[in-house]
């Protein structure tokens, strides 16, 4: 085995679960990661089927997160998992994270990052303490097509951001009669969820995204979140007022009950030259608006792009790349970033394009902010670090 | 000449007036409607220059609306006027319905309605005491597949009404160079065009379509309007939150600003069985999403549609009807009321699908509650009729 | 009435002709063109009636297109019609062009031009005997992005064309049940529509409009034409590979039973440098997309567009202009050439870019030519022009 | 390691070739699949530096491929590779292939599956003296909606076929200064790419997808082959016109000098009851439309689908999946048959959705039929098996 492979255990994963197959997938596609050790489920039966199917040998199915952490850690260190991937339902994102770091481990975390913005801080802290790298996958800023709106954005071709709409809406939690499925469960049940359905797994997305690709940062919001369907004790859709540090505004629309839409996040900003605009579910281009002349299209693979988006695609022009491989990008990077750790050099998140600590705090700070805001009757809120 | 026909005098529209060429374009088409008088400027001589053009009689161009009012009701009811269509700038909208109405004239006003809440009550009142009929020109409401979309809602394909996403975007005031055109000279001007830009110019038909279309009544509202270019005494730019009279939620996104965006008018409806989307760019399409089932495009002139639909359309499917039919359905729906009515007919507005007094208060009321609720601090406000 | 007005007499149009309706909204869309007379039927009383709603007085509703030109030959000079307008069936439209030109009239004729080439050439010898101008309404030549297409194509914008792909697909004849409607019939009637039906109805358009963009001539062609529906005396689809004068090659694609289908007439050339792809039922967009550079969408109004462009568009960008707009700029360019040829000035079809007699030869020639060269075995025909 | 996983050596696919990485990337998404051995390169320095590259251990990285074939024969059952995936320039695709057989491996080859007709026979004699299995890498009927789009069909959704439009437009090879690069060299060269460039690339894959969808196998064809750039001694461009064993006809346009599209395959089915229209490009979308009934959208992941398409799908509906996952899909969907004959099961390439030894044969039939047709004067050419 080349000694640039990475190494990971999963946390979460077991059958049926639809985000840990998906991360495993992210994980193989570029083939620097090997998957050696996992605690699939709470069931060590399950673990254990799990693993099996996996090519795991069994002493490496572990019956829970901690005993994972413990025994990985005593393994020959070109033996035991470099990272934890955690793909468990959110409350324990938190605790699977900090034991991890605290044992010495890398961690690439699915979001949100944590259960509460007061746990993100603590999260902050000990990564402070210790040498360990996190990344967080907030996949959609894995396409190509967004590092290369990003790109955009920051060498000044759309001048500057007066307005970002960002959207994100889904069908999925539209019936009474969804709300048993296993994904639908957790996310509606606060002690796993934690205090948002809605903003905490789709809006946070957006929140994100809408940051990420325009450089700005949320000072103020107005939300206006929904209950849709009786009896839940958690949003269910929502929409969110923004005013961005350089005073610009935006409008952050998130829905789990817009029956017919799939999983439609676009992004659109305008600037006081040009705009953009990019849709999740036709990933592979990006429309570049200037002001009263012909709009052009940029099309993955297609002329002149820049280099993050370059690297982050695998196939010539018209050959679509999609959310798997967006995903793929993160873990990509994450093992790059743990590579170059390894060897000794600074190794940031920045530097390897991985969403890290910093997104953690503003997600989770988002999802809070939204929350207090919603229940209160004045408009606009200060986007606060510290509720 | 039939008797069918109606005769339509105009006020505004001189040349170089974009919306006075419209409306002349939209009262021939159909063929039903004949332009016999005119004062089309405040300029005389511009005024007989247009007539000219347009195959009037100079003893028919008048100097003034007043002129026109006066004059024309003096001739034989065979000649004369039957109504009155106004197309100036916003100002002018009520004194010169107001006088046509008390001269007997019927009117065909272009939107908004009047210069304020006030007016547009006032106006309500003299057509309470007479009784000439009165249409507004909400050209969107003109278009077959909205009246198939307000079919759909109504007949209950939507199910129960959760959601209303409106969207109104335009890019054409995005330069501080854009505003001595002559445009955006008046819309820019309060004095010309009443306490809002955005919202008058464009909100209004957003408000409109989404009432229109989903039956609902807008109670309560979240409104952040702006001012995105410097200097500006008027908005050009803002959200509003909506709630519905059955507790729907709904988002108005409106914006002059919005660089790169031509004329996006989109109407997206959620109900709790399927949801609709339409696009005033590709208005020939309606797409209807039911939830986890295939997504239905349903095509002006395709299968089985509404009378009202098939009504409005001229040509087979694929032939594509654009903004021009939508204001000529206006136009003849308008004529074919005044028709009726002159046969002794109940004509009623909602009979004939031609918006009327009560789009014009609803749409006043629009504008002034955005307005007033954008300046306060409190988050929601009830949509008053009588601020 | 404005001296500057043109008077146009119709032949055909009557109740439940689709396309006489069209060519009235054509006419009467832009007020350069009164409606004075008419032969709207083969049955008199049916004449009236349509010439009533149309708002024509009895005397000049004619029992036949005979009567119609002696009699509004006879009228003075400033009454009677300037042109006929000719929507017939097929097999009319040489009998009633040649006896309206002899009569001293100009012609503006549905498509094909007759119902034979020989036609074509005696029309052509017809013409050249006369001063009468003659017209002929390839509509799809009227859309503004068609116009923007071949000024692209005519300034080197794509280099040397390569490849021209045209389709023309629908589906409205896939039915046996289709035949017996009043459109259908007497289109699959060769004593009627000609030798072809999908090729003289639809195909012909679309070897018009490729020659119109590209500016080439079709000089060789390998036909494979289609009887699908059984009992079909003519054809319901056919592919016709085609060569051009500079050597490019092409490929047309028409039919009348593609299931599904409504009007899809579709262009794609491809130059050395870039290529334009343009969809009539969304006309409004043209794609112009370089050698291994981002793409860029045209739009109706957006940016620098030629001046015909420009000039055939009445309202601003995403205002939608549909094909009944494309049909009056056929319309008002031919009232202009009326209007200047009466003024004494030269007023060639060029000029005005009205189709006209050579565009009536090439068409003839194309379905003479494909039907002929579907029926050999041999490959390749040369285009001719005397078959 | 499970006994499910399936060992993979791969011959070809050094570094800088595209297709190398896309096939390992393939096999590596879903986990089944282990890479155990290479010969990638003619240098066996590059073929070491690769192999490290991919982990492997330097004593499985071969010189060339007939010592992988004999050494790997040699190791143990539990050891050595199952199958060799074939990822070399045409040329060798049939040598590289009987000795793996020969040698009792199974192989999955990229596609043309030879360099002739005579050789894919000669295959297909090899094959039927051993038990091997063979697949072929037809990455497009992968995708899931294609799937779905032969259910459909099969099942009788679109009635009886009566035309099949297919296209695939590329424009890479537009420029004279586009043959020096590494992928253009050897397409264009004969001795390494044979008898046809464009044909033998992409149109062999239009052909396959329509038989495969359709059903149904082509019976006659006309072909006109364009060496559209000077001095290429292969086709880059060419329209072949087809008819069906059901007497449908169909039209297949390929070109590589369509400037300005990227990998355009598009395939339209038209029934007489209804048609289905799918791009490549937005693979997770499949339009069927019935005559004169509103179109449906079918999408990946949303409603009734059938169970190869269900199976093919690793995300929910709006997650878009693409070209590497149609193409993991077969390579899934091989190791899936490698087991089960493992097991002992009767194990199909039909039963497991593997293209094989008969889309191999009508593949090079069809290069070959197109290149012989192209070059006579008659136009229809019955598609012979035996050239």
């Amino acid at each position: 085995m080349s000694n640039k492979r990475v190494r990971m255990a999963m946390v979460g994963g077991g059958e049926g679960a639809f985000i840990g197959a998906v991360h495993r997938i992210a994980a193989r596609l570029d083939g620097h990661i090997d998957l050696v050790a996992g605690a699939f489920s709470s069931d060590p039966a399950r673990c254990l089927t799990t693993g099996a199917q996996l090519g795991l040998s069994p002493e490496r199915c572990y019956p829970d997160y901690q005993s994972l952490l413990q025994k990985e850690a005593q393994l020959p260190a070109d033996i035991r998992a470099d990272f934890i991937a955690i793909v468990t339902p959110n409350h324990l994102h938190f605790p699977v994270a900090k034991m991890a770091i605290e044992q010495g481990f890398h961690v690439l975390s699915d979001k949100p990052a944590t259960l509460s913005l007061r746990e993100a801080k603590e999260l902050e802290a000990v990564l402070s303490q210790h040498s360990s790298l996190y990344g967080l996958t907030h996949t959609y800023t894995g396409y190509p097509m967004i590092k290369e709106a990003k790109h955009r954005v920051a060498t000044g071709q759309l001048g500057e951001i007066r307005k970002v709409v960002v959207e994100y809406s889904q069908g999925w939690l539209s019936q009474a009669t969804d709300e048993q499925g296993k994904q639908a469960k957790w996310r509606l049940d606060s002690s796993k969820s934690g205090i948002s359905c809605c903003m905490g797994d789709i809006g946070v997305h957006a929140a994100n995204l809408a940051e990420y690709v325009s450089g700005l940062a949320i000072t103020e919001l107005c939300a206006d979140l929904n209950h849709v369907l009786p009896g839940r004790a958690l949003d269910d859709d929502g929409t969110v007022l923004l005013r961005f540090n350089n005073a610009a505004k935006g409008v952050l629309m998130a829905s789990q009950i817009a029956v017919g839409e799939e999983n439609n996040l676009r992004l659109r900003i305008y600037g006081d030259k040009a705009s953009l605009d990019w849709s999740q579910m036709e990933p592979n281009s990006l429309w570049l608006r200037p002001h009263n002349t012909a709009a052009t299209l940029l099309r993955a693979g297609v002329g002149e792009l820049c280099d993050a988006t370059m690297k982050a695609l695998r196939t010539p022009a018209g050959h679509p790349e999609g959310y798997l491989e967006a995903f793929a990008n993160i873990y990509s990077n994450f093992a790059a970033q743990i590579t170059a750790f390894k060897a000794g050099d600074t190794a940031t998140n920045e530097a390897f394009d991985v969403p890290g600590i910093h997104d953690a705090l503003r997600g989770m700070a988002f999802i809070t902010n939204a929350v207090e805001a919603s229940t209160h009757d004045t408009k606009w809120h200060p986007f606060k670090m510290d509720l």
